[in-house]
């Protein structure tokens, strides 16, 4: 098992970072402009439609929820390699930051996948502290293209 | 033991890439302006110098060199976190993208400095990509920063 881990710090209150991971309109706003479902509530099932996939990505259903600094998701539908993998995402508060910690788990082998995945998470995370704190993020199908993948 | 991986794709020959990441003007194009050694030899050992550690930062040897897409170091000095530890990168043409795999493995703990060199790590990857294909890179201390540290 290998994971992707990750951190970046957002000056802004931990709040309005935990919104952008609770909400379908903060998660359209950095992930992908194509998010619907449920992220605020336990058991909810985000769906994360992507470009690049015609519309296809990932279904992550929500484990756990703690507006104090953890938001977990597994993965219930996408690409082989992802079903099963975790997304976690902590939050602490540093001074005028908001630290998230993030880390995808539970892949099964180091694929080339898996890197390009490692690379895009980066870019992501850089968006949605982007969208923090300054209004405008780049979700996909706006999103900085890193490969001949996307 | 847990790895840093990463992918970008860069439109360019690999010969292109493969010279960035084993001279030294190479090297400070993207990564830190504050790079001193021999990234060509076999032997040879890179220092690596960043603004946000006064000067002090990461000291590699090189243990693989071959043109044909595969460069490989060593930490032998800087951080007790990173001592030991390797750096691979791989490259392989693939139509007109160089396809550049990374990995820094040997981390002993996934430390939250491991969180933020994995993140720092994809920056400085857009950085090489945006070298060869614009002609400008962002080495330190002109790298985009991510959080409270750097």
């Amino acid at each position: 098992m290998v994971d992707i881990l990750h951190k970046v710090g957002i000056k802004s209150p931990a709040a309005e970072v935990y919104s952008a991971l609770t909400t379908t309109e903060g998660l359209a706003g950095w992930w992908t402009i194509n998010t619907r479902g449920e992220g605020g509530a336990l058991g909810g099932v985000l769906q994360f439609g992507f470009a690049v996939a015609d519309g296809g990505g990932f279904d992550m259903k929500v484990l756990e929820l703690d507006a104090g600094g953890r938001v977990l998701w597994e993965v219930v539908d996408g690409p082989e390699e992802w079903i099963g993998t975790q997304v976690e995402w902590r939050l602490e508060q540093v001074d005028d930051y908001t630290s998230v910690l993030f880390a995808h788990r539970g892949w099964r082998e180091p694929v080339e996948f898996m890197h390009h995945c490692s690379t895009k998470w980066a870019i992501y995370l850089m968006s949605l502290k982007s969208l923090i704190e300054t209004g405008k993020g780049a979700p996909d199908p706006h999103d900085v293209k890193i490969d001949n993948w996307n």
